[in-house]
């Protein structure tokens, strides 16, 4: 492996932000593993790219993201542009021989995700989705409990994904309710949790989802009201593999709720409560000891919680959302490298995907769906 | 109306004693309205009776409940024997010419609710259900605030019921994994949280369920594994007038949750949060005021949230579960003087009981079924 | 024994309701036990008095509280008056040979306290103060903890009170800013705390104190700013046996806090952390098992912490404060049934008063003072 | 001032590692401003000067750091060693011409402490200490909400910190627990709370403290018990200007606690309440409105309390303590670019230690001490 990684950055806004914060700081967390270079940068024209590269620190800037695949310096490219331009850009990534760093969701069509899986897999090259919420030190170590069975086997799920950012009836009609961006808060964030169902769980086996819309019209800026197009809240019950049944509800017009992504597992010996919203906090009820002392331990995330310690040698002084992507960058080096990594790759998220379509499905046709 | 009011109380487990000390309690609480007195207390022998009796404070003891139905000096009936006894024993009492409070489900049987609520009707006296959680004053206050609109139009609710006290895959099997106790969490405590959406939003419209065994079999005293019949859990999407999308999970083998029964409200200005493990807490969030105040508020039990201030006259200083059953008696009392109550009547009852058969269906059919 | 107790209650405000309530409830609930009746009730006028009588359910009613503790069927008096009637009633109460039940604190000045604890230990009788935080099943069980060395060596004590009663700067003068009611927080509520370290550490050694007032002057309904002459705001550093470090602060104007009564308690192995205001929740955390899985447990209210059970049979489903009395009544009745029982006797309860005289001291005179 | 800044980093551990994280992502982060290079790292050898400064990204790397300080390249020392180093390296740094930023407590003795101040004042450069909570978004909305009068006039603070690193007694003896190394909670983190109360309310007027040893030896290495010279546990007294009456308690000894900072703030109209242990929640309440609506807001930080908008656009996802460093090397850069900035410098600095010093002063003397 080379000792140092060119990268190339296709769009700058948060997630973007968010990938160029995690290449900087990956090499300084972890001390150990290639060294990544910001080597050239993408936007929409070239003077955004430029101000964005001095910002960000590439040399490289451009307004046409295929000259950034083309250049030879780059070995792996960060994809954060909208969900529509993802498949063409990360498909043309993969075929120009590069490693591809995609946000999530793949894409709005299935069919498209599945060209990417498809590209991926032909490729040879890694090709890693921008799951993070998996990465947070606590998700891993849930997943550590239920292998230990900590709380037995698992026989219950709950998932519930809620933010506000579409609460307000006032705020004027925007594409996020245009049926073209998608179901709405299926794909929009019901891959989240869906993504730790699938580190946690595996594949979902069928579905059930009811998809609906809290206000039938937003207002225009021309003083009118157009037809919401797309579904902010989704109820979703479920089945995972072993007979575990699930509940899983998103609503992205949930008054109050900023980033909740609330777990509930039951297990035959005990339960784990998650709230992403309190992401350094770990709920873990066993069923032991006397009745009189036991109840839900708070864990604070600690240097115990790998790779924590590599961030800050003191528990329960808290990580933060971009330190998850951290350590996203660091799996997807672990995966360029050929080590085992902890990633959702085109082909585990490909499945994701069908099952956000099998939920709209299932909504269609008022009926259990499999995936 | 007489100044006293004769009470006969049937059963005297958990429920009876609630009973027993709710009627002791309601005039020294409330300082108003007829004074009860205990007089007949019915038990499965007349020693037990005689017993329960004297600690509760009854003159008149029997090993007969119908007996006690017969006393004169009995103006009203509380019975709290197991479900299985429910409908024979209100029914009794209301033919007798007495008020009726009944303990909750109504019946195992949906053709046995029916004839309660037929008969009821037909006696023109009270015949109220233990719907206890209804009366929690932070409850009632959440009716307050969805009627002065404090949160706007409601588009979404959650309801979630949890205990543990079928956790244990270990513990031998007993009637409640029966066929004959009902379907399980739906019956078993269902009716729970959907007596809160009843007199919080009116009857359930349409449902989608399904329930699910986390044990398939328990073992038995013999060393021998028996297969469960009933259903620990159950998810149920449901609609609610309007065109409010809920969803609603319970299970009995949540290990940890002891009494959980959490609600989460969403409306087009904000949203109520609510969990009766902290039943002296709700949670408030109002799209008011400046982005950087605003917050869930969490409110404590106040004399304004009445009649707490009939319990307690500082603020923050907690209600317990058996103070909700001293609430709901005077309720009683208040429909038995005539006056508005907020009460769950057999008829209103039915509904309930209607909702958690359907849902029963909705699961065996796999559709949605109308309530 | 006599199997029944005649009660007479002096006082029926907050207090009064509460004893009376409790006084109705402890045999129902407890189930053993003599059965207490209520016989004589005494308020300010004998027309307030039988109102009340009425109520809570006393034959007998008197506008003269000699008459009730002359009444020979009378054996222990609730004494619920303000706090300046204490001593007066307590004492002719003992000498006319009756049990006492008196709400705290004891008395205004201490030379009252003192004598009121002479007068009960010449009597023989039973005299027990209404200190009702030190029955929750919770405290009791921390108590528990303590001993089995569940946190190991106790070194360090926190101890917070805080409520917000005094807290608006534009509410009247009124009598418990007179120096005549007391020193202010300290004596108003600084014994429940102390209550609290009373029985589970025994008595404070010495003290250091410094109080505060937030507002130097009140508006009075004639316009003007009148002078406060009590302190809303105290805080105590204090040593306990064995050189267990501590700190006590207090707040009656503390806008926000309900019913807050905090404690953290440290020990050599872990420590645990209440608060009042969540009554049915406990924390403790002990330092064993991997580092992974450390964290607070929050302990909710179990039939396995008594006596919860005597109330209800599942866990977690809630005390409220009014039950804390109706332990409190219970221990008391096993006092008089010459039963072990925990209770804050005037003896125990002098200690208290001394304390806190012993704070004020040391904050006239800047000094640590022994207590 | 110039485009580039060149730093120079002493120290790799625990705040080094937090100080080139923090260089690398300040631009990226924050877009605007001179764009920081790290140029130079010291350590105590070579070696592992060299390894750390592949790590971090510095091409000088140096055994020596008089070197890294005579380098002309470097504009900026970051200070990161032992707290016994700060004094020389940062005094050496100031007469060498560079700006310094240097972690806290400025050094063990206050003499050290003073000339150092002195020195800064003399060179003119920018000298900022690594108080980072201060840094965080809720303080600094904290202080905006006390500045508008959210809360009213304050009249009483407290504040707690507290860890559990000495917490446990079978710890061998280190030098945390040696004289030399200072008083023990008191300057170890102590000086965190009180860079709060600086930001907040300025400087500390008087203070009364009492220090506790919660295990008289600890063991060693040899077998034997050494006694402890520090003192893990401080509780303190003290008045902030306006007359307003606070306590700080302090313990390093605290099991179960990992990074609390818990502050209550209250005042004529409201409290507030805040703990780093939270670090992206808020607690706010406000004397206003209905009382069935009061209660303590739990705000979670929000693109609106700047700067967390350039961390992340979406509200409620989460800062972690990383990012604090980032924030302060933001402060840092606009102190170097002569714009206002929210930093302690060593003169605010030296205030604190005073404060420190006065308080173990207080404790050998038992009496009040002014700062």
């Amino acid at each position: 492996m080379k000792s140092s990684i060119g990268v190339g950055l296709i769009g700058t806004g948060y997630m973007g932000k968010c990938h160029a914060l995690a290449w900087n700081s990956v090499k300084p967390v972890f001390g150990s593993g290639a060294q990544p270079r910001l080597v050239h940068l993408a936007e929409v024209n070239a003077e955004i790219a430029r101000t964005k590269a001095d910002e960000f620190g590439s040399a490289k800037a451009t307004g046409d993201w295929r000259e950034l695949i083309a250049d030879p310096e780059v070995d792996v490219v960060s994809v954060t542009t909208p969900n529509a331009f993802h498949a063409e850009m990360a498909i043309a990534a993969l075929e120009a021989g590069k490693h591809v760093w995609c946000e999530k969701p793949m894409a709005v069509a299935l069919a498209d995700a599945e060209r990417m899986a498809m590209v991926a897999k032909a490729s040879g090259k890694v090709a890693v989705l921008g799951y993070n919420y998996i990465q947070n030190p606590l998700v891993r170590h849930i997943g550590a409990l239920l292998e230990q069975g900590a709380i037995g086997a698992v026989n219950h799920v709950r998932l519930e994904m809620d933010e506000d950012f579409m609460a307000d009836p006032e705020a004027l009609f925007y594409w996020k309710s245009e049926a073209s961006s998608g179901y709405g808060a299926l794909d929009d964030f019901g891959v989240h949790p869906l993504s730790l169902l699938q580190v946690l769980f595996g594949s979902v086996i069928r579905v059930f989802a009811h998809l609906a819309k809290p206000y039938a019209t937003r207002p225009t800026k021309e003083g009118t009201a157009r037809a919401v197009e797309t579904f902010d809240i989704a109820s979703v019950l479920f089945e995972l593999g072993g007979g575990i049944s699930g509940v899983m509800a998103l609503n992205r017009s949930a008054w109050g709720r900023k980033g909740r992504i609330a777990l509930q597992i039951f297990g035959s010996k005990g339960s784990i409560v998650y709230d992403q919203e309190r992401m350094n906090e770990l709920q873990l009820y066993t069923a032991e000891g006397p009745g009189t002392e036991r109840g839900y331990r708070t864990i604070l995330t600690a240097p115990q919680h790998a790779p924590y310690d590599r961030f800050i040698p003191a528990p329960g002084h808290g990580l933060g959302f971009n330190d998850l992507k951290i350590i996203e960058c660091h799996e997807l080096l672990k995966a360029i490298a050929g080590e085992p990594a902890r990633v959702i790759d085109f082909a585990t998220g490909l499945g994701i995907e069908r099952a956000v379509h099998a939920m709209a499905r299932s909504h269609s046709e008022q009926r259990w769906v499999e995936v």
